[in-house]
């Protein structure tokens, strides 16, 4: 069961050694998700995906132990539950800089080669500041396998499936109206 | 440049060695490819596909070399030019007898037992007599791995994306001829 907390086209600057830096729009979502097995384990998933390039996606699963760790290393003072609203939050904060000239909050993903290397990826949320950039939280996430990907795009599919279905009921009522309406009209 | 030659669902009998024999509406696909390496090669793909199971898929790609083997195994009379109309032929065969009770024709995929394991399975076109079985046609397909369902999938989103756009654009224009419509009447 994935409860979906967040799920915004961002614009977010893509740094990678080999290639140039660019900015792209990128969907993040922001999901928690109980696994069955144990009972009551409760984790995030954080995915980045590309509504116009089927093949991009970014993924991390972080589950409590997990955040334990990232608490430590980046010194994070919010507990597991809080989390999630905190990096939120963040990004609330990423939107409403990204149309500004000099945007003060940036999200950023930071890649050490290209996708097919499996290394993570670094996702970023820094803030500018006169002095420096600070970061506020960076994330390690993974590129997608063809596995990860192959489901990725079914549950797409079914959404797109599911849309279109509601759409052709709608155009179907909408056609039935106007031909009701012309029916009066003509009488 | 892919050229769609057939594309239908079609009721199939699913043979494998560890389950029970069982029917499924499964499309099939048939399309004649030029591939740009070497100049003028035409191939012709063969897909099995199930619009309610995204994950179902197994492919078959044919070119002129690999059919002059298949003649010879199979004693087929035709060339590689005519062979994709006899097989359509084949397959409408089938569609006309499938609701029949006893049907003459039959569609069938016999798998050697899970499609995990890579072999391949044999898509058969048999005709039942009084006397046997005879198989007119019999291609051996391979089960799509992560990276082949992958890009099949994506192609699947584009085409919902579009008919959704188009949905969507007839959706305006009803609603649109509808509150016009409304407009005149109330006038």
């Amino acid at each position: 069961m994935a409860d979906e907390l967040f799920c915004k086209v961002l614009s977010i600057g893509i740094k990678c050694r080999e290639c140039e830096d660019r900015r792209a729009n990128v969907r993040l979502t922001v999901e928690s998700r109980s696994s069955s097995n144990p009972v009551h384990k409760k984790e995030l998933v954080v995915r980045l995906s590309d509504d116009t390039d089927p093949f991009f996606l970014y993924n991390l699963t972080l589950g409590e132990e997990d955040f334990q760790s990232l608490k430590n290393q980046q010194g994070l003072l919010v507990e597991f539950s809080a989390f999630p609203q905190r990096f939120i939050d963040l990004l609330e904060q990423c939107i409403l800089e990204q149309e500004k000239p000099v945007p003060r909050f940036l999200l950023q993903l930071a890649m050490s080669s290209n996708a097919l290397d499996c290394m993570p990826a670094s996702l970023n949320i820094i803030e500018t500041n006169p002095f420096k950039h600070l970061i506020h939280l960076s994330l390690k996430l993974l590129a997608g396998s063809d596995s990860d990907v192959k489901k990725y795009l079914a549950t797409c599919i079914k959404n797109l499936k599911l849309e279109n279905c509601t759409l052709k009921e709608k155009l179907h009522k909408s056609e039935e109206d106007l031909s009701k309406r012309l029916g009066v009209t003509q009488q």
